[in-house]
């Protein structure tokens, strides 16, 4: 069994990032300028947006976080979007998500300049995405893809089952994989909550990507021998022995189901950390884009 | 065995469609307006575009042909999309594919505006559809989830197989059949040149959408008793026996698959009819929606 590890490798891909950066500035261009919005102080959102911010330090990129408080206005957003969208200085920006309820996130999304969205949630984007243009995948999946690719997993041909249907991880992965590119090429069977005899389906998968957001849900009884399993959940479970007083848990059982698997990501430390790095990846791509 | 009547269906569309157009009118409200952009003199796309012209006039609509020689520039057919863009009296409008070879279709689809664009082929709308959100949904994918509705044919918890991964056809139908929608919520398994063992996983299929362009491809050993059989291909074969010289031919063994089947399309008669139908009702929508 092999770790996927998603936080060398994010890494990896941060180290490439900060030399190509450096050639940039070499060249006398300008480096990479991601801008960052949140709206309130939930406390999970400000951690992973100070964690982006940080990253852009490391490779060399400059940042903009914008903090705007808990009760600002749908249209102040657009309008601080509205100016990020005509900002000449900025390469990328993402507006951190979830939003406060008295705001229409898709509005927001709608609103962001898709050659600036290097988040990847713009329609235009997502519809570029599925038509297999060039265009910005976001984090998630493209971290998945990334992984694959590095650990030299073969998806041409083979079964890849996915569980779960989201916009953000599901349905993407599931589009990807079946295209005709690189990490690709792979029948896929897309299945849900919905689904009838799951297990039947996934005992024939080559690869599972488990995305449905239940705690180890994926069990060793689910999957034959030689599976890839990549892991997308990502729970808190409350856990009195640990300092935080909480433990991270997957969507996949992994003490019994890596002992089945060729490859595997953990939890924590597997898909998780690409996220950041392939957010970096996009935004030097639009600084590039650009030129 | 029952068969999807797709032209008969088609029929009923766009009855329905002149009725609510008779009532727009009755209303003091313009009817609905298509254009239609053809280059040059390709005789199968001439033949498409004048039955698209000759709908319009069944169901009450305005319809503008527009009709470029060959030897249009790229330029001149932008700047001709331009104006449609502009044009308030036009709902929407299609450019017929495909465009001669010294014309880039993609820069053409992507100056379309996706406000009028009912073909459903702008990167926008394609990846509205992805995300479940109101769209244009293009005519052909639009079609065959009419004809599974009109028909109560049960799409939720079922195995849909999808053999071909275009992205006219076989890529959208897997999305669209995935989600959450009326006829949706399926399992879903791509499939495509790469796949093996395809006959393993269409022996599972409770659905099965054929469209990879091989004339009969699916035979009746492929399938499970009482699947359900839509059949995307039109080949033309030649035939002496027949007056025109050919007779046309689906992707599926018909004679030996519908005795296999509880639906199944014809070819000629099963899809192909439902596609006009479609563009009209994405017509009649762009119309409302401009209210």
């Amino acid at each position: 069994m092999i770790l996927l590890d998603g936080k060398k490798t994010s890494s990896d891909i941060k180290d490439e990032i900060a030399v190509e950066v450096a050639k940039l500035k070499e060249q006398g261009k300008k480096a990479p300028h991601l801008a960052a919005v949140i709206v309130g102080n939930d406390g999970a959102s400000l951690t992973y947006v100070n964690a982006k911010v940080k990253a852009c330090e490391r490779v060399g990129f400059e940042s903009t976080l914008i903090r705007l408080s808990e009760d600002t206005s749908e249209k102040a957003l657009l309008s601080q979007i509205d100016e990020l969208n005509n900002n000449d200085d900025i390469d990328g920006f993402i507006v951190q998500l979830p939003l406060p309820k008295h705001i229409d996130e898709q509005k927001v999304i709608m609103a962001v300049d898709p050659d600036k969205d290097v988040d990847g949630f713009h329609p235009t984007n997502v519809g570029k995405m599925a038509l297999n243009l060039p265009t910005f995948i976001s984090a998630t999946p493209f971290g998945i893809l990334e992984l694959l690719d590095r650990y030299n997993v073969e998806t041409s041909g083979k079964h890849v089952v996915v569980i779960g249907r989201s916009h953000i991880v599901g349905s993407p992965m599931s589009i990807l994989l079946s295209q005709k590119r690189k990490v690709g090429n792979a029948t896929v069977t897309i299945t849900h909550s919905r689904t009838q005899n799951l297990k039947k389906i996934t005992l024939q998968a080559d690869i599972v990507v488990a995305a449905l957001g239940i705690p180890e849900f994926l069990t060793a009884d689910m999957v034959k021998d030689g599976v890839t399993v990549i892991d997308v959940g990502i729970t808190r479970i409350e856990d009195a022995s640990k300092k935080r007083g909480f433990r991270l848990v997957g969507d996949v059982a992994f003490d019994e189901v890596s002992q089945k698997s060729s490859y595997i990501t953990p939890v924590p430390g597997g898909v998780g950390p690409m996220t950041i790095a392939m957010l970096l990846k996009n935004t030097l791509l639009a600084r590039k884009r650009r030129d």
